[in-house]
């Protein structure tokens, strides 16, 4: 445990969510109060930012302007899909961040993202550690995916969840206003665990949901999920259906691979039609009924206008923490939330080794899926609820949102 | 001008939108008070109801639930897509109308809905004056369309614009957070009036919405588009650009039926892609760079959690004013809004006779669309700003929206 002297730096990575930002207010807000933090810098683009040489100067920012990142969604420094190389193979990368953190004296390192960012997060630390270079490196988690191990869910999630719930609930009000048979296929984003498809069921729970449920955790079995619409609508006119974008068939086949044939286009683009696409096809080549495809898209992961509160709150303090613990000389561990009780809804934060959690995938419990494969049970509820409580928005100016602005001042390159 | 003494009944009418509940919370509200009214029925289905002899009886409902209906959207009682026969044609439906009028005394009318309901509305009213029937007819607009002709603007307009504005900001961010090259494309409801792509542009104002916006107003030229999209992609990485489905060659073709064979499912339902699908792939096939189609799809007109409290306001307002009309014995005529002043905005509700509406459509004036074919000009955003201001949401519960849910009572058939 080391109280080491430096600047601080943070880097955004993967694919935004509504709260990634408010992480970033809670680093840089909180780096800014530390005296033994000299300098408080964002990587533009993330890691790349850093082979780069390319960073923001955070101090040049003003506070208001900072605390404003709370309730703008994606990544306002820029974020990237970057993996670097297994540095026992290849560690030119290694040494390359290891001499520009030494050059601007980087003795703090945050990195806010997935599984995937968790392992750079780990295996920096660890060459840093082996070639004695003295720097606290600390990971803030974030993922609509909601997919992190140890953790007991991470921020991005519940903000994400809310905006499937909630509109799930206007899409079953608006399925219902006609009185003809139809048939409304939701795709929502995650491709191997369905945590955020599982969130329809939130708007199920309240009588007003999807009547079909399916997730990628088990083999998706078309025969079985046409007869299911079909008992539906014998049971009632209107049938609504969430399906998760990773479901797959017991042979590994994506839906759209399952019945077309996978075109390319002249740069050699695979193009297949999305899930719930192919799916209301199929229904509608078998019954006459009239069927709908509905995409959430990237809509889903920055609808901040439908941020949860206690998303955003978790989010920022995450930040806010992971420099407080590398402060205190804390290094080679993600912020974790650790669950206390759900009603009344309580969490620790807890430190988490960066290797428990690095290139895992925590998947949603099969004993959470209901016996049919199309639904949730209570104790997915439970879990749930306490994530989408509570509304965080940005103030409004002309009726709209008024997001963050950063100066975005460049550190002059040594 | 008749003092009638009777029951009042309201129809829902055409695709929902996430104020037309707040229109019957109006109407309700205000029917009950008044002593010639002797009951308030709701039309199951809109004008199908009516000839149905299907009723709901408003009177059994609790008050707060009634005003709950101000924030919850689509169409609680129901609504319909079905167009009256001409009576100079076909009078029978206009007779059987007319009798379930009598057998219920029905004295006042009102309907909400867009151009074509106005006109039903126009019919009917026509009918029972020349049949010596007394009945007080009122329209109540409603369409995220905005094109119904002489009134300043729409009830439900106003939401839907303030989502599509709200999301495309969001959007924004989305897309801009990789240093990548990356083109986006939005599909906006729409079929002939281009107003709500036009919204998109409030988003643009704000700096953080699309590059290029494209109306149904004026023909679509694929090549000029094209070439306007390389154009943007050399000034800037990211292009995002907002399309209304409607948009058609000056051949009359729409995007789709222009790349696409038109093929027929086994029931003989046209399979068609998305425009910004079809649009997409094209660009896809022309241009190495990521491309990506969104298509707003229903969320956009039932995204009551981001109404605009002007729009619900004054779609309660509209439902409130045409009941006090008929009670004061206004008939034939349909609600409106006539503009007094943009900034500070200010309105006066006007009485608007129904054949000037019944089958018209207001598009967005060709002057408020910039030389280039591809965004608005400055009086759009003037117009469109007072229309998508302030909040008015429902009660959370749970995290998640509390819905007016009517005990549904119907009226005993006589």
């Amino acid at each position: 445990m080391k109280n080491l002297v430096g600047a601080a730096l943070l880097g955004q990575s993967g694919g935004p969510t509504s709260v990634i930002n408010s992480s970033a207010a809670g680093v840089f807000t909180e780096a800014l109060k530390h005296e033994n933090i000299t300098a408080v810098y964002g990587a533009v683009h993330g890691i790349k930012g850093v082979l780069n040489e390319e960073f923001y100067d955070i101090g040049q920012e003003d506070l208001e302007e900072l605390m404003r990142l709370k309730n703008t969604p994606s990544s306002s420094i820029g974020s990237v899909r970057y993996k670097l190389k297994d540095p026992r193979k290849d560690p030119s990368e290694y040494e390359r961040l290891l001499e520009v953190f030494k050059k601007y004296n980087i003795r703090y390192f945050f990195y806010n993202g997935g599984n995937d960012s968790m392992d750079t997060c780990n295996k920096i630390s660890k060459f840093f550690k082996k070639s004695g270079y003295d720097c606290n490196v600390m990971g803030v988690p974030k993922t609509i995916d909601n997919d992190l191990s140890v953790t007991d869910h991470c921020p991005g999630y519940g903000s994400a969840a809310k905006y499937v719930a909630t509109t799930f609930m206007e899409l079953y009000h608006d399925a219902t206003v006609y009185d003809t048979k139809q048939v409304t296929i939701v795709e929502v984003m995650g491709r191997n665990a369905g945590w955020l498809t599982a969130a329809a069921a939130l708007a199920s729970y309240k009588g007003q949901g999807p009547d079909l449920i399916y997730l990628p955790e088990l083999p998706f079995d078309f025969d079985q999920f046409f007869h299911q619409v079909q008992k539906t609508l014998t049971e009632k006119s209107k049938v609504i259906v969430a399906v998760s974008e990773g479901i797959k068939t017991k042979e590994g086949k994506y839906i759209p691979e399952m019945f077309q044939e996978l075109k390319k286009d002249a740069f050699g683009h695979a193009q297949l039609g999305g899930t719930a696409q192919v799916l209301a096809e199929e229904i509608g080549k078998r019954i006459n009924v009239k069927v709908r495809a509905i995409e959430f898209s990237l809509i889903q992961r920055s609808a901040a206008h439908l941020a949860s509160k206690v998303d955003v709150e978790e989010a920022f303090n995450a930040g806010k923490k992971a420099v407080q613990a590398a402060v205190r000389g804390t290094t080679d561990r993600m912020v974790g939330f650790k669950r206390v009780s759900s009603n009344p809804y309580k969490i620790k934060y807890a430190l988490i080794p960066l290797k428990h959690v690095a290139n895992t995938e925590k998947k949603v419990p099969l004993e959470w899926i209901l016996a049919d494969g199309a639904g949730l049970t209570q104790a997915y509820i439970d879990y749930a609820l306490p994530l989408i409580q509570g509304d965080s928005k940005a103030k409004l100016v002309d009726g709209l949102p008024h997001f963050a602005k950063l100066k975005k001042v460049r550190v002059a390159k040594k």
